[in-house]
């Protein structure tokens, strides 16, 4: 089974969309209950959500978003062209497991045995073309039986993500560029970083997933069988008048674990994962400062800012990173390299290179007791 | 005429404060239409003003404002022990001779030849027995004919205050520790300020003056004749119903010139200006940098708090000032000797070390078209 043409939907193509995570290091902008995929981190006009949708949609013959109870009317305020049924709303979060293979196990009740791809909502990416080709590839190896990822060409030695090592060709003639996949490593130290990008073999692990779901809830059922039968028994209950009642008897009783530990990592060390090289630009917005690698500067001092430039009054300030996320004006004396994140109710205030660390601000927000602010 | 004991009113004297300013390099916290003089910058518990008057109030007989039109309403709020006729509305900004000689004149009107003493709205001073006492004694040599400044014993070689030069012992009983002023000097270079602290010689000029009503007039009489009778055609006019005619047409021709220049320094080279030391603790706060100095530390890293501390929390920061002003929580994580000033409409983030350069912030914000900030 080929597509005629390298363009169009996928036939047997679904897409998954989880949206979890409060970001954390993105705080104040980012709150538990404005995640970061509800917000337009790059300027582009759409919010991470809406991108990654719009991403998708020309792909897949369907999408279906898997988000957390208090997000769902967020997320369909900003995703109109949802259905009620593309929505699943978890009661709890239960990690990215349950998550995708909820979706998996209820677009096959729904499709019958069909490729799904998750695809996380609060990424940015740039180069349509390279990553539908990726897609494509992805899906063509899924079909043969694979869990397929797609490895991001790693353009610098990042030790903030996890990395995935690759093998010998796949031999599959609809993913030319596909490739076996070793294994994966969480986020390593700087120097093997720097070795794992001079080897050419490893590419920084998205999270990207494409698989067919027979073969994905297989797995689970070898693996994970507890898991597998919880999240068969709600996939089954989901489209019925059941739904609430094994929603709340199961639900809460499955296992938290990510898909890369549930099912990535053991069936890769069975030869069982693919790679898909992805030569588009990936990035997770872990913090203030990756972000601002995204961003254009606002003028020839290196200044970032996450919203309306004319708002933010610089002078002699160099390489700082402003979100004037208030209305307010924001003005700089002589300051480099600091952020500087103005919300309605909470400002902050650190540098750079300390952007990853906002977490311990957060921690200490909260010890104050400051908990409308989280 | 002395007074019998030293405490207690002084009979002949009268205070006259000057309230004018916009205080600029306190942006965004003083604003020309709430400059720094109504703002409790060192958190007394009260405004600069009202610890100005009530500093004043034990030892005169009377007080007198004098203060800009649109600061009559915000400044009565806070002073509502002043009557009507205590507050001289000036219809413009006419500098601190036309201020000052215009209560002056309005005081002799009303109580004869009164020794008056200026001092300044925006002002802190800290050591109210020494201050008492350095006023005290000023009021005795004004009595005897001379034009009175409090000069203060020089904690550090500032460069941001002017300097008065003393000489001989004045020999009056009244005022032991006087001293004639030899002359008055600019904000001098670090190497002169230097110079100045270790001769022993020169006191900061805080710009008090107490003199004689009849001889603060008769020096003006002499030495700006024009300003002279304009001020005393508009005094004799102001407890009638002309006044709004007379000012309305006399003020705006009225010469802009400092008390200083009009007469302390022509009248210092005459030998007619004589200076109290002054060994209170005094600062005009022309900065966030030196307002910090006022302040005790919130914690053992140095960091300045104006307001309320629990509304900054504070992570690996030290020697930062921090003004939260729009009851927004601050957070800082990483950064040193930043100034952060935070109030409903604009944000400020520049160091200490830029803090006297904060005159460029509100020219680059005037520039930017963001009137309604300044």
């Amino acid at each position: 089974m080929t597509d005629a043409l390298d363009t169009g939907t996928i036939d047997d193509f679904y897409a998954i969309i989880p949206a979890g995570g409060a970001g954390t290091r993105l705080w104040p902008l980012s709150r538990q209950g404005a995640p970061k995929f509800l917000h337009d981190l790059t300027g582009s006009g759409q919010t991470l959500i809406q991108a990654t949708l719009a991403r998708l949609a020309p792909l897949a013959r369907g999408s279906v978003l898997v988000t957390g109870e208090k997000h769902v009317a967020a997320c369909r305020a900003q995703l109109p062209q949802l259905s009620d049924a593309d929505v699943l709303a978890e009661p709890l979060p239960r990690d990215s497991m349950a998550a995708i293979g909820l979706a998996a196990a209820v677009l096959q009740q729904r499709h019958g045995d069909v490729v799904v791809g998750s695809f996380a909502a609060d990424h940015v990416i740039s180069g349509t073309a390279a990553f539908e080709n990726a897609v494509r590839e992805a899906v063509a190896a899924a079909r043969e039986g694979y869990v397929v990822t797609i490895g991001i060409a790693a353009s610098r030695p990042s030790v903030a993500f996890g990395y995935v090592r690759s093998g010998a060709s796949l031999g599959i003639a609809g993913a030319p560029t596909g490739l076996h996949a070793l294994g994966f490593t969480e986020k390593p130290d700087a120097v093997t970083a720097r070795d794992y990008v001079a080897s050419g073999d490893y590419r920084w692990n998205a999270g990207m997933f494409v698989v067919r779901t027979s073969v994905l809830l297989g797995h689970l059922a070898t693996l994970r069988p507890a898991l597998h039968a919880g999240l068969v028994e709600i996939a089954a209950a989901w489209d019925s008048d059941t739904r609430t009642e094994v929603v709340n008897r199961v639900w809460p009783g499955l296992e938290k674990i990510a898909i890369d530990h549930a099912i990535a990592e053991p069936v890769a060390a069975e030869g069982g994962v693919a790679v898909i090289p992805g030569t588009f630009g990936w990035d997770d917005i872990g913090d203030f400062n990756s972000l601002a690698a995204l961003l254009p500067s606002v003028d020839d001092t290196g200044n970032k800012v996450v919203g309306d430039g004319s708002e933010v009054v610089r002078i002699e300030a160099g390489g700082t990173v402003v979100v004037p996320a208030s209305g307010r004006v924001i003005t700089l004396l002589g300051v480099d390299d600091l952020v500087v994140v103005d919300t309605p109710d909470a400002l902050l205030v650190t540098t750079r290179s300390r952007a990853q660390q906002v977490k311990t601000v957060v921690d200490e927000v909260r010890q104050a007791g400051f908990v409308e602010l989280l």
